[in-house]
């Protein structure tokens, strides 16, 4: 990296530490949590105030450099992935809650906070913060916004951007921008919602006030193990007709099931084909009325063993098992490769048995384990980089998991992002109308392309080399849904 | 208008009736809700299709004509004031529900579609749409996403965009857009909440996906009377920091029950200084123990008088008073100015006292009726439009209640949108870099700025004019939080 861009960076840095550029400095930086992509940065800078991030994305400007920004590097898309002639933002230093109201329910934080930290500074007043991604020790309350992250609880308690109310941004010219407020609505376009899941790629995070609620009075999991994944798929829809909404619903299939049990031992009937599991949570009276819905719509749509967890013990053991189930299933194969799809979830027995046959044509063995009650499926392709071409089958088995995803009305991401992951699947998503009006929104923040270039958005010369793959257009948007 | 683009608009639209260009049937389009505002559109058009909308925007966009679109013209800031020498595109046509799908609980419905007929086509399937602008009775779901409409149960179920999953819109260019899906998120930037509330400045909507929920199994609502406000916010508070949610906490000061008792004869105390409407709903269970709670609650704040329905009859009665709160206030003067400013729920009885105050330094009678739960103020002034100087001292009143909601860490609009209305107080709400972030955003949507001028967003020019306004520029966003 040019020496007097460097010599400018570091009168704005002087503190020791604040400005990495040699090799082995700039090493931990290289990826992500998507690990299949390694790329150097030319400079990292880690500031502590917001003066600097001004000052830093100021003289990027000026300078036409390239900034990539990155919280905890968790992601799984590859959104922090750097660039060799940019400079890596880290928000690492942005650690700090900057002030917790237990009577508005509200936290104002740092981005580099770690999301467990303010459900864990919450926990004296009652409070806790929902949104839950299995990364929570360690991912940041910046880095969740920049990819609209879900989890586990975010069927009852939504996104990320469901329960964030106001952001403080600095624009790649270094302005400062105060987004959303302390009321329910705002005046003017929702810039608020529109940063979320924007990767980076319209403005840097330095400050977010988040909701918080109350811990529910009781929490309660029920696991139901069935012989056929069809039969969990259909209970997954009766559980949600029956007008309940589940704290968590996630699903997990045989190969899933026998690793994690390897694993952890958290109890579950080895021989299933299907485990869900079930948390219902909120008052006493609440919890005892549904679980014992619950249990008869479980009974009724075939499970073959049911078990509530007696305990906090208990129901962390159950937990536990899905928690681990990522790195379980990588014990049993040399790579995986996480993929994250959403479809609607009527359509699950379908795509499930789709997965199947693809897993057959490719060769490749796959473990799914996914939200159900949201239709986020997260199935794990198990491969082997150092088999010859066996990357790439499995990029392309992949891309094919994602197309059949549109094809029957959802999308190719529920929570981990487009990144450089997914750019091709977003031709397969949008068309060139669509594709024209993100960049458009892009140029409105950004107009030379400084903000982590690249990523989420392919470029419509790209997705032209690519053929036609588009899926949806022409065709009615959602042609499942039932004429009236 | 032009006789070649009237020919030309002819030829998209042959049926009778499509297009009106006289005088008198141009007459019910001169204004929406805010009939302080009125202008006679050049042209209304009717289209029937989505390709007559395209075939229109095109047109307009290549001869340079600015394009206003309207719903039922319900709308209170005159969002759907048309221009002498524009379009107006009327969605009124476009009145069908398309699908309906009770498992997916979604509907699928042209924007001219009245809110409460969806609740209607739901109800024989035990599912309802949750959004209830006072207005649902004529209000069209089109306008409430153009609006991000919110109503008595947002406290509980949100506002307009969280609970619409897709739209189509029609760009000014004639390009169609597919936002949102049938799955929990989208990939690509959040286009589907940067469309709810902009106010028909950056496409128009031609489809609409909604989110139904189950009717729920009761619903009950309490009374309180009070003989102070403050200790009626004070309630508010309470009830909320108890951890329970209403479907629905108002709230009338004493002029306004007054107003509503002499009109529809609710059974309200008619000397107390201001009541609470508090609705719980749920299960069975739910219900009860709440009701126990907030009786509780309530009886501790010191309510002088706790009533609760009893039966579906009595709940419409206590209801019904609040919906016409608004007409009974106006049946006291020969006009009446209705606000809609939001402000967190901690500030309520300090704000209430400044517009009290402010109310005796302008001479003008207030009514106080609002959403106190999401801390949504709708101050009713109360005018006389034939007193020479008293509708300019009127809104004067009214931007210095904007002004203060703004200071105490609120916004200028809680669910009425700024239209021609609230652009001054915009100039309060954003600063310099906010207001050309949405400058830039809406040239993303739309370069030549044809869509709906004049509206939401204030030109710099016209806030520069205004001076130094600006109330939150280098504050903390939320001076109210306690340090951590």
């Amino acid at each position: 990296m040019d020496a007097a861009l460097l010599a400018e960076l570091r009168a704005i840095l002087p503190r020791p530490g604040a400005l990495l550029i040699h090799e082995e400095e700039l090493r931990p930086y290289e990826c992500d949590g998507l690990t299949a992509y390694r790329r150097l940065p030319g400079a990292v800078a880690l500031p502590e105030t917001i003066a600097q991030v001004q000052a830093i994305l100021k003289l990027c400007h000026r300078h036409g450099i390239p900034v990539v920004a990155r919280g905890a590097g968790t992601g799984l898309s590859g959104g922090a992935l750097p660039l060799d002639e940019g400079v890596l933002l880290s928000l690492a230093r942005f650690n700090r809650i900057l002030a917790l109201d237990p009577l508005a329910r509200t936290a104002r934080v740092q981005p580099g906070v770690r999301n467990l930290a303010i459900s864990e500074a919450a926990r004296p007043h009652g409070l806790y913060y929902a949104p839950d991604p299995s990364s929570q020790i360690a991912c940041s309350i910046g880095g969740n916004v920049a990819e609209n992250s879900g989890g586990v609880h975010c069927l009852k308690y939504g996104l990320t951007v469901h329960n964030v109310i106001a952001l403080e941004v600095v624009t790649i010219e270094g302005e400062r921008l105060s987004i959303g407020s302390a009321a329910l609505d705002s005046a003017g376009y929702d810039l608020l919602a529109l940063l979320h899941g924007s990767e980076g790629m319209l403005g840097v995070i330095v400050e977010v006030t988040v909701r918080l609620l109350p811990v529910p009075e009781r929490a309660q999991v029920v696991m139901a193990a069935f012989d056929e994944v069809p039969a969990a798929g259909r209970a997954v829809g009766d559980i949600i007709a029956a007008g309940i909404v589940p704290a968590g619903l996630e699903m997990m299939d045989g190969f899933a099931i026998a690793a994690a049990e390897a694993f952890v031992h958290a109890g579950y009937p080895p021989d299933a084909a299907a485990i869900l599991l079930c948390e219902v949570d909120g008052t006493n009276e609440e919890v005892s009325e549904h679980l014992l819905q619950v249990h008869d719509l479980l009974t009724r749509a075939g499970a073959t063993q049911i078990r509530t967890a007696r305990d906090a013990a208990e129901r962390q053991l159950l937990w536990q098992g899905r928690k681990a189930a990522f790195p379980a299933v990588g014990r049993l194969s040399p790579d995986y490769y996480c993929m994250d799809g959403t479809i609607p979830r009527r359509r699950l027995p379908e795509v499930l048995a789709g997965i199947a046959s693809l897993s057959a044509e490719y060769g490749l063995r796959v473990a799914n384990v996914f939200h159900a009650g949201d239709g986020n499926l997260h199935p794990l392709i198990l491969y082997d980089a150092n088999t010859p071409g066996e990357l790439a089958r499995t990029e392309e088995f992949g891309a094919r998991i994602l197309q059949l995803c549109v094809e029957v009305g959802g999308t190719i991401t529920g929570e981990h992002g487009v990144g450089v992951e997914k750019l091709d699947s977003m031709c397969v998503q949008f068309d060139r109308a669509e594709l024209s009006q993100f960049h458009a929104v892009k140029h409105a923040f950004d107009t030379e392309g400084l903000l982590n270039p690249g990523k989420a958005v392919p470029t419509l010369h790209r997705c032209a080399e690519l053929g036609a793959m588009h899926v949806h257009g022409g065709a009615l948007p959602f042609p499942e849904l039932d004429r009236f």
